[in-house]
Parts: C-alpha cells; sequence; structure tokens
C-alpha cells in the first residue's frame, strides 16, 4: 500500500477541533453546508489527488517544461489533471456560487486544496495564480473588467498571472521601470521586462492574463507611482471571443531546481511598440492592489510549504514502519532480528521534528485562512476588523516560518530513507528542492523581518501585535485548566514575557539610536517571534488532545491525541529554548554583522 | 570576471599560519619540498580546475550519466578532465615518487584537491576512491596483488571502487548477506547484490577493481563474519594484460537529487555461477581493513562538505559585491541609488555564517588531514601514536559537523542570490543538492553519533576524549595572550566546562540506567561536541590572525586577519550558544523522543 499523501484524521482534527469550522456554518453565505457536505468535498479532492496527480508526480518533476522556440511544451497529462479539479469544481470552491463556486468556508476549502497540493507539487500553482488574478481583479476592477477577465478565468477557459519582478527591480519594486503610456481608447501600452513571472506562458489555457506593474509615464518614481495593468496575452473581443495576439512575448524559460510542475518565465512586453494593457483601479495605486494579491499569495507560500512537510513527514512515517535496519543498543545479540527503523530513537527523533514543524506549521496556516475568512464574513463589523488586525500582523510570521521550517522537514525526511531519500524513486528529494523555493518568493525572509519589526509590530499603535499576545495569552490559560499541561503553559508565557521584553528594548532602541542597528537582526526577531507563535499553535492543539483524552475517546483516537501532546512537549523542549539565544543577540543590539566590511569578506 | 573558486589567501592562511605545514618538511619524507613547491603544485590543480573542470560543471549537471543496456554513458568531456589531473601528477601526489606520486606532504596535496574538488563537484569522486582502494590493497594486500591492482590504479589505467551496502544492509554491515565460496584455486565465487556503488560501472578506464565485503560460507553472523574480495570487472592476466570479463553485472543506475558527477550503481555479483574474488588479508577480518579506507573516505566526505560551502560562500559573496538592490532602512529617499546588496545587514549575516561555517569546518578538516600525516611521518613513535589517537577520536566529528552545516552554508548562498540561487543559471543550486548526500553516505550523522559517544568518548580509556580537551585547553590559553580575545577564550573555556559535565554525566549514566536512554540524545551530544571543537577551530584562527595583526601587516593582509576575528565573534555570539540548549536536554536525559510511541504518529 502506498504511504498515505496526508493524514486525513489530522486534517480532521485541524478542521474540527481546533479551529471549528463548523462555529461557522451559521453565516448566511454558508448555511448550505454541514460536516458531510465539507467531508464530501475533501473526498472528492482527495481522491482526485490519487487519480490524476500521484500517478504522474515524478513524471512532471522529470520532464519540465521547454520552450520549443514557438511554444511551450510540457507533458499532456497535467491539463488531464487541472482540468479534472476545474471539472470538480475544486479549482475554487470558496467562490461565488453565481461563479460556479460551492461557497465552502475558506478552512474547508483550503483543506481540499491540501490534498490536491500535496499531490501535485506546483502543479496546483497555475489554478492558485489564476483564482489570485481572479479576486484581485474582483476586488478592484470595473464591472466590464470583471465580466471579460474573471469570468472565464472562474471557468477555467483563461489563466491568470502576477508579473512583477524585472531584472533589475526584485525585492525591491520601487526601482520597477515597465512603463505604460496612455492611450486616446482609454487602454495603455506597456514596455519592458519581467521575470519569475510562474505560469507565464503556456498552452493550457485559451489565453492569459497577466497583472503588470508599471509606471505610468511621468509618474513618480519610487513605489508610489505604480499602476496596475490588465495584460492578456491575447486580446478578447466585446463578444468574450478571442482577437489577435497582443505584444507579449516569452523570452525564456527558467530551469529550477524545483517546482518543476510550473513554468517560471521571462516576458518581453512591447517589443512591436507595446502590449495594450488596461489600468485596474486608479493610476499609481497598484502596489496597494497587488498588495490584496500578495498578501493571499503569501498565506499560499506558507501553507505549500507546510502542506510539502506534511507530505514528507507521511512518507518518511511510512518508510519507517517498513523498513527493518539495525537494532536498538541494548540488542548485544547480531543474531536477533533487525528491527523496523522507526524503533531507533534518533529516527524517532526525526520524525517527531517532522510532526512539530509540519503540523504546527499547518495550524499556522489554518489559524491564517479562518482570519481570511472571519475578515470577510464574520457576523459583526467588529469581529471582522479584530480578524483584519490579527492576520495582517501575523502575514510575515504565516509567510516565513512554514517556508523556513518546511525544508527542514524535508531534509529530516531525507535522513530517515538515507540513501534511498536522495534518488528519485521516492518523492522526498523532490520535496527538498521544491520547498526551497519558499523562503524566497513573495518576499524573502529578509524582506519579511523588516516587515514585521519596522511596520507590523508599530503599526496602528501596537494594535496586532497586543491582540496576537492577548491571543497567546487566553490559550495560556486554556491549557493551564489541565495539569499535565501546566509546566508548558508557564513556559510559553515566560517566552512571551521575554518577547515584549525585547519588543520595548527594540521599538524604544528605533527611537533613540541608529535604526541600520536596531533592524540589523530582524531575521533573529522573526525567528523569535515565530518560535513563540508555532509553541502556541502546539499548546492550542494540545489543550484540544488534552480535553478529549479526558473524555476517554477510543484507543485509536487516544493514541493520536497523546501524539500530539508528544510533539508539543517535543517543540517545547527541544526548539523553544532557542529563543533565548535569539533574545540575548536582540537585547545586546549585537553589532557583529552590521559592522562586518566588505573587504574583511 | 567569474568568481573566484576559493579564497587562495585563505587557502595560504590555513596551510602556511595555521596548520604549518612548513614544520612537517624537516622530515626525511618532504624534504624535497618547500613552500615554492607547494605553492607550484597547487598553482597547478587551480589552472586544471578552471580550465577543465569549471567549464563543464553545469554539464555534467544536467547530463547525468546513463544506462543505454549495455554501457554507462556520460559526456566526454569528464575523462578528458580526469586525464588531465592523472598526467599533471595530482590524483594521488601525497603518493611515493616510485607508483607515481610526488611525496606532498598531505596538507599540501588537499589543498591541491581542494581546486578540483570545487570545481570538480563530484566528478573528482573517481579517482578519489581509487586512490582509497589502492592506499588499502597497499596496507593489507600481498606483494602479488599490489602489484596486479595497485600499480595500474595508481597509473590511471584502473578505477577502485568499495562495494559494501545490500538491499537489506545498509547502515547495519552485520546483516549483509553476499556470499563468497573457496575454490581449490584459492580464489573465491562471489555472489550478491550490492547498491550505491559509487563508480561503480563506467568506461573511463580500462577495468574496474571492486572491493567487496561478503561473507565466508559458515562464517560467524554478525560482523565478526566478514570477509573483504577484490572483484575485478574484468579478469586480470598474469601478465596485466586484460582477460574476460568477470560475473560482475550493473543492475542499474540510482537518479540521484545531485552528485551527478560520478555514478551510483546497483551492481549484481554472480549471476552466472559466481564473480572471481581474491581474498584480501585473512577471512573475517574484512571489516577491520574496510575501516581503514573508511576512515579516509570520513574525512573525504567531510572535507567536500566543507569545500561546496567555501565555493557556493565565494560565489555567494561575489554575487552580493556586484548586484544592486533596494536601501539601507535609514535611507529614506527613494530617488538615491541602490546599495550593492553586502551593504544589507542581513546579507552580511548570510555571508558571515557561510564564512563562519565554511571556514570553521574547513580548518577541522585540515586538522585532520594533518593529523593523519603525523600519524605516519612524525619523527617519533610518540608523536604518532598521539595523532592517531586524537585523529580517531576526532574521525566522527570531521564527517559530521561539516555534512551538517556545509548544506546550511550553501542555502544561505541561494537566499543571497535571492530567486536567481534557485535556477541553474547559478552553480549554487547545484552544490545544495550535491552537498546533501553527506550527512548520510560513509555512515549517517546518527551512526556517527553513536560512534562518538557509545565508543570513541570511552574507549582507552577516554584517551582521545582527554587529548581533545586538553588541544583545546592550549589553544584557550593561546588566546589569552591577546587581549581583545581573552572574552571569547573565557566563552569557550566555559563551553569545554559545560561539555565535560555533560560527558561525565552521560558516561556515569550508561553504567547504571537504561543504555536506549542514555543514548536516545546522541546527535544532540554530537553537535554540542561540534560546536565546540569548530569554536576551537575558530579561536585557533583568530588567535594566529590577532598576532599577525600585532605585526602591522599591509593593508589588504589586515582586512583579511580583521574578517578572520569578526568570523568568529560571529560563530561566538551566534552560534556557540545553541550549545546551552543541547546540553540541558542531554543533562535531563530527555526522554520525548525515546518514548514516542508508535502509533502515536
Amino acid at each position: 500500500m502506498p504511504a498515505p499523501l496526508l493524514d486525513r484524521r489530522d486534517l480532521e482534527f485541524m478542521l474540527y477541533e481546533v479551529f471549528d469550522v463548523e462555529s461557522q456554518l451559521t453565516r448566511e453565505r454558508y448555511s448550505d453546508h454541514n460536516r458531510e457536505t465539507i467531508d464530501a468535498a475533501i473526498d472528492v479532492a482527495q481522491a482526485i489527488a490519487e487519480k490524476y496527480f500521484l500517478p504522474i508526480r515524478r513524471k512532471v518533476d522529470t520532464h519540465q517544461p521547454e520552450f520549443d522556440g514557438e511554444k511551450v511544451q510540457m507533458i499532456p497529462e497535467i491539463k488531464v489533471a487541472l482540468d479534472a479539479v476545474i471539472e470538480a469544481g475544486l479549482a475554487s470552491p470558496g467562490a461565488d456560487y453565481e461563479v460556479g463556486g460551492m461557497q465552502l468556508p475558506a478552512l474547508a476549502s483550503a483543506v481540499t486544496g491540501a490534498y490536491l497540493n500535496a499531490a501535485a507539487s506546483t502543479t496546483m500553482g497555475y489554478i492558485g495564480l489564476t483564482n489570485a488574478n481572479a479576486n484581485l481583479i474582483d476586488a478592484h476592477g470595473t464591472e466590464e473588467q470583471k465580466a471579460k477577465w474573471v469570468v472565464p478565468q472562474r471557468s477555467g477557459r483563461f489563466a491568470g498571472t502576477m508579473a512583477m519582478s524585472e531584472p533589475g527591480a526584485g525585492s525591491s519594486l520601487s526601482d520597477l521601470t515597465t512603463t505604460a503610456i496612455p492611450q486616446d481608447d482609454g487602454s495603455y501600452r506597456i514596455t519592458g521586462n519581467k521575470i519569475w513571472i510562474s505560469g507565464g506562458d503556456h498552452e493550457l489555457n485559451e489565453n492569459i492574463v497577466h497583472l503588470v506593474l508599471a509606471r505610468v509615464k511621468g509618474a513618480p518614481k519610487g513605489v508610489k507611482g505604480i499602476s496596475l495593468f490588465i495584460v492578456p496575452k491575447f486580446l478578447v473581443n466585446d463578444d468574450g471571443s478571442l482577437g489577435e495576439r497582443n505584444d507579449v512575448t516569452l523570452a525564456g524559460l527558467f530551469h529550477k531546481m524545483g517546482g518543476r510542475g510550473q513554468t517560471s518565465t521571462a516576458l518581453n512586453f512591447g517589443e512591436k511598440g507595446g502590449a495594450v494593457g488596461y489600468l485596474v483601479g486608479e493610476e499609481n495605486r497598484g502596489l496597494m492592489y497587488m498588495f490584496h494579491m500578495m498578501n493571499a499569495a503569501r498565506i499560499m507560500v506558507g501553507s505549500g510549504a507546510a502542506l510539502m512537510a506534511l507530505a514528507g513527514y507521511q512518507y518518511s512515517l511510512d518508510y519507517a514502519k517498513e523498513r527493518p535496519q539495525g537494532r536498538l543498543p541494548s540488542a548485544k545479540d547480531p543474531m536477533s532480528p533487525p528491527v523496523n527503523i522507526i524503533e531507533h530513537a534518533d529516527v524517532k527523533r526525526m520524525l517527531l521534528a517532522q510532526k512539530a514543524y509540519a503540523e504546527g506549521a499547518y495550524a499556522l496556516c489554518l489559524l491564517g485562512t479562518r482570519l481570511a475568512d472571519d475578515e470577510r464574513t464574520a457576523p459583526t463589523e467588529e469581529e471582522r476588523a479584530q480578524a483584519h488586525e490579527l492576520l495582517d500582523f501575523l502575514t510575515p510570521i504565516i509567510k516565513t516560518w512554514p517556508s523556513e521550517y518546511g525544508p527542514r522537514a524535508n531534509s529530516l525526511a531525507i535522513q530517515v530513507l538515507g540513501g534511498s531519500g536522495y534518488v528519485n524513486e521516492h518523492p522526498v528529494e523532490m520535496m527538498y528542492r521544491d520547498n526551497r523555493l519558499n523562503p524566497i518568493h513573495e518576499g524573502t525572509t529578509g524582506i519579511q523581518s523588516l516587515d514585521l519589526l519596522a511596520r507590523k509590530v508599530p503599526q496602528n499603535n501596537l494594535a496586532g501585535y497586543t491582540a496576537c499576545l492577548l491571543a497567546i495569552g487566553t490559550a495560556i490559560e486554556d491549557a493551564r485548566a489541565y495539569p499535565e499541561l501546566d509546566d508548558y503553559a508557564g513556559q510559553l508565557a515566560a517566552s512571551v514575557a521575554t518577547l515584549k521584553q525585547v519588543t520595548e528594548f527594540l521599538l524604544s532602541a528605533m527611537v533613540e539610536k541608529d535604526i541600520d542597528l536596531v533592524l540589523a537582526n530582524s531575521v533573529k526577531y522573526l525567528d523569535l517571534f515565530g518560535h513563540v507563535v508555532i509553541a502556541w499553535m502546539w499548546l492550542k492543539q494540545a489543550t484540544v488532545a488534552a480535553a478529549a483524552l479526558a473524555g476517554e475517546p477510543h484507543e485509536a483516537d487516544a493514541s493520536f491525541y497523546r501524539g500530539k501532546i508528544q510533539a508539543m512537549r517535543y517543540f517545547f523542549r527541544y526548539e523553544l529554548p532557542e529563543t533565548e539565544v535569539w533574545a540575548a543577540l536582540l537585547l545586546q543590539l549585537d553589532d557583529t554583522c552590521k559592522n562586518m566590511e566588505n573587504d574583511w569578506f
């Protein structure tokens, strides 16, 4: 029997026990749903993942898309699999009924996506980006734009991309130079070069809708002069049929270490005089609109990283249960039969670490998913505002922690398999390669750390920061109801106290000292905050597990809950204490890195 | 100008200032050598690396060897490059004059290999294994075997491999089942399947000499019943010409994530009745002989990991100096020109961490290299015995620390390049893939940690352990001569005290408690000891640098020495304090992992 893609029991634990999706079903939007409809949607997703994506996973990885000079060639099974997702209504299961969605709560929608993403590696990225593109035009486009560009994206006729980076402007969007010249008919002509455009060209769909950041001629420099344009691969007639080819050409494909399920392209706009583009919203507000898409994309990146970690954990766990090798140190008889490797304490450590990283990270991503839903659909304005505040604050952590620890989990999955983990008979080496992109795209770890410390913490008079610590405090109190969790609750309270001390120290230093020095260890601050947040996610899971154990569940469930508590214990003993090292560096305003001179390297 | 492969200044610092190769030149064996001859050999190695290996590096990686059903096909440039190494006498520059070597001291020999390995990724593995094979037969074979198998390996006619792992016996060699049946002519017939045989089949050489572990029929079970055999691909006539094909067939090639410079094969022995094999030494002592080769191989693995880290560091450093992007937090004006990314504190951190990991790891490997030389060529029996004791003790750390931290350094190199680091236009993603094998082969990190704690520490009444702490103590005293190093000397002394406390605690627990529990966190013990040893390597380098700075060197040298001190500071502030977390776990005999039950996962 092949290894399970994901642990269904754990997904149900997250969905129904930790984040309580059923409590959202009283909302009008979700009134058709109940646990049965949600489970049915997950069943379909799992079936498609296992039938269409899993069998082609290795082939997708070993046959990366190639540019034959005219078109992007990829194996035909990819389109078959993606079409199966679209036909099952799972491309955007949270979308409105009118545009073909199922109006599933975001948490349920995320869990259907979990199976697809775990099996499809990055192939599902075509659908994910198309959704994100459609969501942005839905939020900021005109009615005409929605009819022309959103409807065919929702139905699967068109695909969508986001085109931001340029050869001279990656992390630093303020330096982008792509230009837009207004025309008499209200459209613009776009000229410039974009790189790292995922799904930037392919033959999977009739048309591709690029959302392109560019500067209108004469606009201010910096981020305040950036506008957003819809630039299609093919122009579209008023009746919805395709018109002529727009002036957008594929300059080449990048050959990536992983993530070969999705093309990454360089695109040239306007080589023949200018690509036709249509302004979204107002001029010079493009970056603000794009952040709408980017925030969602950041949660998608974190979730993808966590899912890859979960998938590697399940795979290596299955292997460890089946693979005999070696004996325990206490077994001196070489004639005794070898044990399965899961019996070795160090293999248990590597599995437990994966579980702690992967399930901790995924819990955080689902918290973000729930908040993104509450932000839109919670019954009161106050609840919506609270959800927005907390989600906005947590976004750099949701993006980063899973992206940093997901690859570590995948590295441990390789290590559990040993030499077998290093060859492509098993998928763990692919996961390790795929996952390595996550700390880079949609804002590197360094960028996220500056966003957290210099923007998200101080903004709105520390509102998001305060809300986050308050939520952690509540979880600590909840845990104290269970005597076996009391020590861990105390440990997290102490870590929070350290975090507060560090934060207050850094905020006053920002006023009094060299800002470059205060921000020099921002990544360590993100590490510190991230570990506290993941410890929170684990204490929350352990509290749910302790409550369930008090109800004397049947044996399989009891084992599951004990595993949750043990993984929490692992995180608190092996990982959380590292925060003390990082806090000490931050409290010293350590200048070792900042003061390293270029010619000393 | 392309990025330098390695920092020649740093290699010379290691060679002449830290490990003082010139002090070995008084030995008879090395009496022809001086700094000029050594530098000349390094020049040749660098030239070959740059002329033959560097230009084909990407091609080797993207055109991995394929089995066409008859032969292993690989790009022809590989043989050209390897032949250039052999013709220049650099295949085994430390070997005796009589067999075509240059009798270079091992340190100098290692540094010539540094350039070749940094450029060739794993292609140089063909030569490395051939050397190791020849060295083993030299040490344990008969005169006839040396003439027949060693001489053609030294000249480059034949290649060599080591064939240990089997599908059911990877880490656990005691379970191997390949059998050997004695024949009337004194030879044996070998039957069994071997996997992960690097260089197990190819057309680069006339013949391949496999060193195969097998059990003579009727031998005891376990490790005490394993013998070692020479099993050639082609039999060899008494005049040295090739005879008929032996009964060794290629079952297939593994498709590895990295390390594509060298084939990894599955070999079947005896499909047609038994491969002809020749016993090395005595029956049932095979594993002891193989350890001779394995210990050298473990130092090779550590060095390879460190060199890949050094190469990634140099590449990303060069990139960071050239690539403009973004502004410092203190620069508010979006019109100001972007800075080169080396100006960002977080990029400095990622470069400094790479420097600390890579140069710290490489220093340790060179210490091992020097000890391996002293073990054979030091003037007195006592010095040779001391070198042996310390090297034997340090081997699991030399194997593991570079293998664990080398990939981390390469991951940081990718991160410095951002999206560019993830695509194959730049070599850092390849280095990251190549380096990931190192914590696995030649004994996994878990295996090394058991070797350290359960065998190397207690053996010979703690002699190796005691010698190691004594050497660290001397380095601490040396550092105290320089006031700016005093705090760091004190910090290392405190870490050593913690290490001693942990070691004594664990050794008595081994007597009193459950051995499985005491060894459950052996990897954390290896982490702890490894960090202390690397801190020692850094304090040693900083001491040499401080002494040189006191002599008021010219400016470029002064910058180099200041960089050494700053990297030491980085390691002591950002990395060494983690040992406190690991020590706490060990002192509690933490049972979280050991007590995790299989059905809790």
